[in-house]
């Protein structure tokens, strides 16, 4: 595409904020998600609501695609370009408007990273809870964007239950006030509608989010067992007793392993899964708390609880969970990082099915997720030299996902849906949720310019999948083909 | 309207489930708020889902708006019926359908009562949060329709914050499936879209709920000011220090006037205003939050801090706050309760201008509402046999209505917009919020049959009122007419 108007409008706003140079337009090409690219035709980097505005019009004059882009650390390539459109980059919006304290609420732009948030929060005894891996990196216009979650969103939610308002331009040109800094808005909720929405309904250029007081005290317990199905009842049995952890992940052996030889963590590697379990709150309640779920842990078969008696300690603990991931890089050429959640209750059971699939495939699983919501993370090794590698990696992915549907779950826990988990929207979704999807994009966007092709899969495309729609754990098509 | 053949149809859907006898009509004529009415055409009490779509079915094929009620006990006129239409009494679908203990949520249909939720669920300590005075009667569809709150969604969140899914029957006859158990769902969140949406967007047939633990310990304190400031900047203060109580309920002088001459509370009728403040969690967790409560509330210049030591205490306690609304019934043959939220900060400055309209309208005004949140309860005192009482104090209510939006609140809090705040909701937002409103209803109910005329005022409406859209603290018409 070459319309020497458009860039020279843009230009015209822009200034040093537009590239065109495709050596420069490189880094853009893909989101945190690598295996999927595009290089954009423009990138465009603007430093406030009004270049926003301005680039908005073009890009609507001209029939110009836009795709919104945060810190690009996203995992399902929500902010994968295309190739005949403009990336609406916003990390210059960075700025921390406001901290509230007798609301307890910030006020930021969208390109202000998520950890920043806490940071400038600290000093008052507050915080931001959804810490999602890249927290340090990540935008909260991204985590808007995505409807990220974190290791502590079983206790303190995604964030649609941690955003207050949002300022929301649309690609007509008007700028919606959704929410604020309370709690309730009347007329239809379209704040909540924005948060997962992945820059499709509007360009987000303001967040209010809610800061919570930082907990006093918190304990972490891990308790190694012999058998996964043990840990993946363990965490049942704590939900089940009225117990809400701030955190309760789960590692399986391959992941142990992993991290143990990267970080030392002192691991169990003689275990077959580990639960790593935060309590957080004031202390009494915490070592009531803790209590309890050593009882349980260990009615639960556990054959090593370990608790961590000082904060090195604690910060040992989380720092093979927290390396988990790179950790298996290291005993990998290539990983693909799976996301999808399912009922609790169901947890034994699907990780024996995705073991299953780990030998049908002859592919490795690593297994490190946040079992207390049943958000999985199954990590798919793999080598990309070797032929059909990748292609049987992403086939195995689907299934997975479907997995999860067919389990009662979905295929999303905290990731998005981007371009990765299309075909397995038509798995999780019939055709009237799917319609009525695209009639509300309609409303927002009826030209389909904000970042097409994304979230939801047209009808079509499910159709040419062979079939749609499971609902009470029945699974369509064992033999789904894969983009 | 007379169309025997839909009258035909609907009989031998419902049988003796449809009402057409006028006498029979009339309990059907309004809402909890008795002074907005119409006699409905016709009344269907389905007993079953398939139920439902028929009428649907026929509703859709002859145009006939459908207005959907719960237990009718909304404060807006969210479930007044239509001249020409149906009401769609959900009151027979009232069977708990699961509790799952592993996931911790139950699935229920839409007639089941708020309380029922949590009597069902108390047997496994468990509960459902969300708690309306109405409680004993609304019913589970109905707080999903008015996104209801309570005494306790200042810790808890309101209906939005605790339900997981919804089986929403689409006007079109299609059904869609809304989340589910788990935290999050893939595509744009239309299940957060129908909270709130007053039976405008659908008919929720099923309704998902999280349930949380029963706290194992419970604390009230109850604090006396000789300042309504007093009393309203300690409420900024105890949040400004990271507490976030489970409810922080504020009353003013003819409020305790009021209710202690009913039920004997022993509250200070000296005071100008009292706090009562719920800490709940584990014993040692509400020990030192009470005991740092205590200290702001004395620092802020309570002169009266009474801690309930028995449960008795802490009934008697609440007890008078209950039935503040009863009690203000005693004093006045008629009252008018408002519900508006404003950030925290500016209660004290709020409620002194709604003490200066009091005294412009000649109309005595007691003050009983959910200070933690903000969210405001002005019942206006009038008597509508006194010419112009009942005009005045529904102008009176739109101005407070207003001043909540000029100090950067909403027009709700927990009651919804319904037929009375329609008007506010030209204050609340600007045409383009409107319009981006209107489009989505479109992309829902595109013959506009579903609870016609409610919660979303036309363009033309707002437009007749003089003006649009205030925004940082703007007012833009002190003499609005009112409906």
């Amino acid at each position: 595409m070459n319309h020497p108007d458009v860039l020279e409008r843009l230009r015209s706003v822009l200034g040093r904020g537009l590239i065109t140079d495709p050596k420069a337009l490189k880094p853009y090409e893909t989101d945190g998600i690598t295996a999927i690219r595009e290089v954009p035709w423009l990138v465009a980097l603007p430093d406030s609501e009004a270049q926003i505005e301005a680039v908005l019009a073009v890009c609507r004059e001209h029939g110009v695609p836009v795709v919104a882009r945060g810190a690009g650390t996203g995992l399902s390539g929500g902010a994968r370009p295309v190739a005949d459109g403009l990336v609406l980059g916003l990390s210059r919006l960075n700025q921390i408007l406001e901290i509230d304290l007798e609301n307890a609420v910030a006020r930021v732009q969208p390109g202000v990273r998520n950890l920043a948030i806490t940071e400038a929060a600290a000093a008052h005894g507050l915080y931001y809870a959804p810490d999602p891996s890249s927290q340090i990196a990540c935008s909260i216009g991204g985590n808007v964007a995505e409807n990220s979650g974190g290791v502590h969103c079983l206790k303190y939610g995604l964030t649609v239950h941690n955003v207050l308002g949002v300022k929301l331009l649309c690609i007509d040109g008007q700028v919606l006030q959704l929410g604020g800094k309370l709690m309730d808005s009347p007329g239809y909720d379209l704040l909540a509608l924005t948060m997962g929405s992945e820059g499709m309904l509007g360009i987000v250029t303001e967040v209010t989010v809610k800061l919570l007081p930082t907990p006093p005290c918190k304990r972490v317990v891990l308790a190694a067992f012999s058998e996964i199905a043990g840990a993946a009842d363990a965490v049942g049995a704590i939900i089940a007793e009225g117990l809400i952890p701030a955190g309760l992940e789960m590692m399986d052996g391959l992941a142990i392993q992993a991290a143990e030889d990267f970080v030392h963590a002192g691991y169990p590697t003689d275990a077959a899964a580990i639960l790593i379990c935060e309590l957080d709150g004031v202390a009494a309640e915490v070592e009531s708390d803790l209590a309890l779920v050593s009882r349980i842990l260990k009615a639960q078969g556990a054959f090593n609880i370990r608790v961590a008696t000082t904060v090195e300690e604690q910060e040992r603990l989380w720092l093979g969970r927290k390396a988990a991931f790179p950790a298996v890089g290291r005993i990998s050429p290539d990983y693909y990082c799976m996301d999808g959640t399912i009922p609790r209750a169901k947890l034994a059971e699907v990780l024996a099915s995705i073991g299953q699939l780990s030998e049908q495939y002859g592919l490795a699983v690593a297994n490190v997720f946040h079992a207390g919501d049943g958000n999985l993370h199954p990590l798919i090794l793999y080598d990309s030299n070797q032929a059909g590698q990748l292609a049987g990696a992403e086939e195995m992915g689907g299934r997975i996902l479907e997995l999860c549907v067919a389990a009662g779950g979905t295929v999303t826990g905290e990731h998005g849906v981007g371009v990765e988990k299309l075909d397995q929207m038509c798995v999780q979704f019939g055709s009237a949720e799917l319609e009525q999807m695209h009639r509300l994009k309609a409303a927002f966007d009826p030209q389909g310019l904000l970042n097409p092709g994304k979230a939801v899969p047209t009808l079509t495309r499910c159709s040419e999948l062979g079939g749609m729609h499971v609902h009470n754990a029945r699974l369509p098509f064992p033999n789904l083909p894969r983009f």
